[in-house]
C-alpha cells in the first residue's frame, strides 16, 4: 500500500554484533516510530556486516531506491567502524579529517586526551554535513539523502532531534490499535471483507500472549483519519456480533 | 571473514508490524544464536513488508545466495498472511491444501472449531515438507533450503527443535567476551594491533552504558577455540599494561 506521493525510507543497520544474536536491534524501532511521526514511511530494513563492500553496495543501492537513507553503527574508533570509510567510498568522496568535526571533538576533550583514538572518529567524508551528537560528542554526518548515525541506542536517539528538521515528510501516518480477546481464525473472514472495503487502510493483525491469554492486536495505519475511524467502526461492528471481548 | 567452507544463512523477516515500529524485532536473534551453535553464520537479515513480490524476489534471492534461509511471519490465518502463497510462487509450486498440515490441525482442533479461517493455515506450497509446532497446532514448512516459521517469538522458538536435525552447518562458532571500564579510544590502536595478528578472529568492540557507566565489551568469535584462547590472551595483556579493569 505505497503510494506513488509516499515519503519512503530505507534502514541499513551496520554490525556483526546484530548478526550473530548478541545484540537485539532496537534501533530500527526508534527510527521507524519517529520517521512515521513526520510521515516517513519505513519500506525496507537490513542487517549487513562490517564489509565494506557489502555496505557500498547496499548505500548506493538504497540512496536511489528511497527518499531517506538512514544507517546505524560503525562510526566509532575501533578497527570494526568502518561505515564513515564505506560511505565516503559510496560516494566517491574524500575520506579523511572533517575540520568541524575535528573542532568538536577537539573541545569535547580535556588537553592531552584528544588522542589518536578519538581522532579517527573525525575520520569521515570531508564534504560531508554534520549530525551534532549531544550525548557523548561524536558527530554522525550526513550526505545528500543518507543520513550516518551511531549503533549505541541511547546516543542515536538524542541525535534524531537535531536532524528533524531536514527530513521534508508527507502527511503523518496515523494508527489506532484494537486488542480483541480472541485468535486470528475467529475474525480472519470478517477481518477480510473490512480490508477489502478499506483498501486505503491497512489493516494489520498480529496476535499475541500475554500472562497465559490469547489475544489479536489489530493495527490500522492510513494518513487520513477519518477512514482509519470508518474502517475501526465495521471492525467493532463484527466484533460486537460475535462477542468479542475488547482489552483495555 | 567468511570462509569458503563457512556454512551460512539468511533471515528473511517479514511484516509490517516490524518496519512500522511498533513491533521489536526478537526473532533475528533467537535464531542467529541457534544457527551460531549448530556452525552456522547468518550473512544478512531483511525485514522486507507483506507484499508478495518482494517476498517471492528475496526469497528466490537468498535460497540462491545462502546455504540455508528462514523466514519468519505472515503464515497465520489473515488477509496480511501471505507469506505461503508467496513462497509457493517463488518455487513455481500449487498452493493449495497440504494433506498432512490438514490432518493435523483437523486433530488439534475440538469437533466443529476447525472453521475456515483455521484450514486457511493448511494452506501452502502442496509438496513442503511440515515443520511441527509443538505450542500451537499449525505448522511451517519447508521446501530445500527455505525454511518458513511464524512470526510470534514463543511459537518460532519452539519449533526449531524439530529441524535442528535437517541443518547441517559447520563447526560452532565459538565466542569470549570481555567487559572493560574503558572507552573505545583508549584501546583503539592496541585492538588493532591485536586484530592484525588474529585475522581469523573476528573481534568486534561495542562500547556501553550501564547503571551510568560507560565500559566497552570486546566479543571475539572464531570456530578455532585455541585461536580465540591466543587472541584473547593478547588482549588481556594491553589491558593489564593500560590498567584496565575488567568487569566481572
Amino acid at each position: 500500500m505505497t503510494n506513488k506521493k509516499d515519503i519512503i525510507a530505507g534502514i541499513i543497520i551496520i554490525g556483526n554484533e546484530i548478526l550473530s544474536g548478541r545484540t537485539k536491534d532496537t534501533n530500527t524501532s526508534t527510527l521507524a516510530n519517529w520517521l512515521n511521526s513526520i510521515g516517513v514511511k519505513v519500506n525496507e530494513v537490513r542487517v549487513i556486516p562490517d564489509i565494506e563492500d557489502t555496505i557500498v553496495e547496499n548505500v548506493n543501492l538504497f540512496r536511489k531506491r528511497f527518499n531517506y537513507v538512514f544507517t546505524s553503527g560503525g562510526i566509532g574508533p575501533t578497527h570494526d567502524d568502518i561505515t564513515s570509510a564505506s560511505v565516503s567510498k559510496a560516494f566517491n568522496m574524500t575520506y579523511g579529517i572533517h575540520k568541524e568535526a575535528f573542532e568538536i571533538l577537539e573541545k569535547y576533550y580535556k588537553p592531552g586526551e584528544f588522542n589518536e583514538g578519538r581522532q579517527k572518529m573525525a575520520w569521515m567524508p570531508t564534504q560531508a554535513n554534520l549530525i551534532l551528537n549531544p550525548t557523548s560528542g561524536a558527530p554522525g554526518f550526513y550526505i545528500e539523502n543518507v543520513y550516518c548515525l551511531p549503533g549505541v541506542p541511547s546516543i542515536l536517539k538524542a541525535m534524531l532531534g537535531g536532524i528533524q528538521n531536514k527530513i521534508v515528510g508527507g502527511d503523518p501516518i496515523l494508527s489506532v490499535t484494537l486488542n480483541l480477546r480472541t485468535v486470528e481464525s475467529e475474525i480472519a473472514q470478517s477481518l477480510t471483507d473490512v480490508q477489502n472495503k478499506n483498501k486505503d487502510v491497512e489493516i494489520g493483525s498480529y496476535p499475541f500472549f500475554k500472562a497465559g491469554k490469547l489475544g489479536v492486536s489489530l493495527v490500522l495505519r492510513c494518513t487520513d483519519k477519518n477512514k482509519i475511524d470508518k474502517c475501526n467502526m465495521e471492525i467493532l461492528k463484527f466484533v460486537k456480533e460475535k462477542n468479542i471481548y475488547i482489552i483495555e
